[in-house]
């Protein structure tokens, strides 16, 4: 690892994108044929039949590596953010939400392009999140817009497995990593999501073997990766290829892999109001931990913590002071 | 009254807002020299400032007769709106949102102006909601606006006091009061703020006397129309004027003036999480009542749960879910 001390804990690369949030009924879901519980991908026509039949939303900033970052940074940690907005009212919202947590985020909004993108998020009276994403002005993130600065004064470069949806940012990615790696910084991959993986299998197997020091994945996404049923199978595998693998199971609490040394990390009990950002927020407290050089036990019970305190409320960012009060104790 | 039966319940008429919601301690109010609990008009450099000060918030359309259209139309009243956004992505969002909850809303948007309104609103951690206008393409709402056609099909017209801030929807107010009173039919108007009441006392006098026949007021503002101190006084004054006064009082309820007849209404108990649109959704609840024929007492007491379920969650209009429950129940 480098000898320059690091000017960011984090960096986080991914979609940036505006939350529509809802609350719904399981009908909706139904009637619109959509995969509870993930994400899928629409273009404009879509997204303004889908708006038009939404019940009234609130917006928020959204966009998994940027909820990680906010969050992050809401806990302590030096945060820096590349995504992609264009100049229009919803990138200005993007914008003013993650700089008002101190997030430093370099990256020129897009011009005379299309809009800013937004996720559409139908909450179910279980809790579940449903979403449906318009990349917008997302896909024009490319390798130009990856500051080599700011990768080389990071100590982890995290980016989101959804940034493989937008081919430019496929690039911008494998960029980035091998901006950090000859920095001597680590390169942390989050798999967001298992159609994600799904559609892009093949790049994140060769990705996570020959790019990745820290992964997070969820039971359904480790186990789509790997092409096997069995969550233990797969978690020695992820284990073997990367140097922490970070694997979260729900009700189950989550697992970290180190080497030889296997975490294992209590969930936290809360009731469950809105599970968008669970997983970002997982991130988030984990690698504010590991910021902190905390043991890797103490990175995953913050990261539970976040998660819990997240899903407890509505939208993926909770207030500043309910993480910085969880920071100090 | 008309003898033709109206096409809506009710029609409101006001600034059209997106909320831009935000928690903030106490220190922040002081330091920004904002009266707390109030609403102040802000220039756009103002707007500017104090928004890159503000944490992340969230964004919902808002409004006062807006939210009142809104959660009426929730409790099953047939609602119009007359309101000027700008053709923006906020004036999409304040239209999807009132038409999605089944509100007419036939207001063209100001094009290659000023952008739609937004008020900024910080939540100190006693719930209480401070604010600060921008009015944007609200200033453009003039007399050419109201639609006469729905104004002599709504039964009710009802206005917000905060019109009489942009000059040329204080006309637009008088001809629409005017149009409503040749058709036969009602004029309500809600005294808003105290601070608002202020700015506009002769004007607010004049009208009440002139022209309202349903008026709604809390403690604060019926005190400074008629520049007493006692309530009682107050009170008094508001009967002989109009048709119906709606006074409410906070924790102490409120009190409906009918003539001879009155009415006291218990306040409905709740946790207080957020009083944004508290008087907003307390319009609704009676003006959805009156509009079902309901007894007075029903009206207030509609009114005060409607109230009650507003200020119990955060932002000015709850779910339609528990509206629907509520005029069901």
């Amino acid at each position: 690892m480098s000898a320059i001390n690091p000017r960011f804990d984090l960096l986080g690369i991914g979609n940036a994108i505006v939350d529509v949030l809802a609350p719904v009924e399981d009908s909706f879901i139904s009637h619109h044929d959509m995969q509870k519980g993930g994400m899928a991908l629409i273009d404009t026509e879509t997204a303004d039949r889908l708006y038009a039949a939404m019940p009234p939303g609130t917006e928020s900033s959204g966009g998994s590596a940027g909820n990680t970052c906010a969050v992050a940074a809401m806990l302590g940690a030096r945060v820096a953010y590349i995504g992609r907005v264009a100049d229009d009212q919803l990138g200005q919202v993007f914008r003013h939400d993650i700089q008002a947590v101190g997030v430093h985020f370099p990256t020129k909004p897009l011009v005379g392009g299309a809009p800013t993108a937004r996720c559409l998020i139908m909450v179910t009276p279980d809790g579940q999140r449903t979403m449906n994403t318009y990349l917008g002005a997302c896909v024009t993130l490319g390798p130009d817009e990856i500051d080599a600065d700011v990768v080389a004064a990071s100590a982890v470069t995290y980016m989101e497995g959804y940034l493989f949806d937008p081919p430019a940012a496929q690039r911008a990615f494998l960029h980035a990593a091998e901006l950090a790696h000859a920095a001597g910084r680590r390169v942390a991959l989050s798999l967001s999501d298992a159609f994600c993986v799904h559609r892009h299998r093949a790049a994140f197997r060769a990705l996570v073997r020959d790019h990745v020091d820290i992964l997070f994945a969820n039971e359904t996404e480790i186990t789509a990766l790997y092409e096997t049923n069995s969550w233990e199978e797969a978690a020695a595998l992820a284990g073997s290829e990367v140097e922490i693998a970070v694997l979260t199971r729900g009700a189950e609490g989550s697992t970290i892999i180190a080497g030889a040394e296997r975490v294992a990390v209590a969930p936290v009990a809360t009731q469950v109001v809105d599970t968008t950002g669970a997983g970002d927020a997982y991130a988030a407290g984990f690698l504010a931990g590991f910021a902190r050089q905390l043991p890797l036990a103490e990175c995953g019970t913050l990261a539970s913590r976040a998660a819990a305190l997240v899903i407890s409320q509505y939208g993926g960012r909770p207030p500043a002071a309910q993480l910085q009060a969880m920071a100090r104790g």
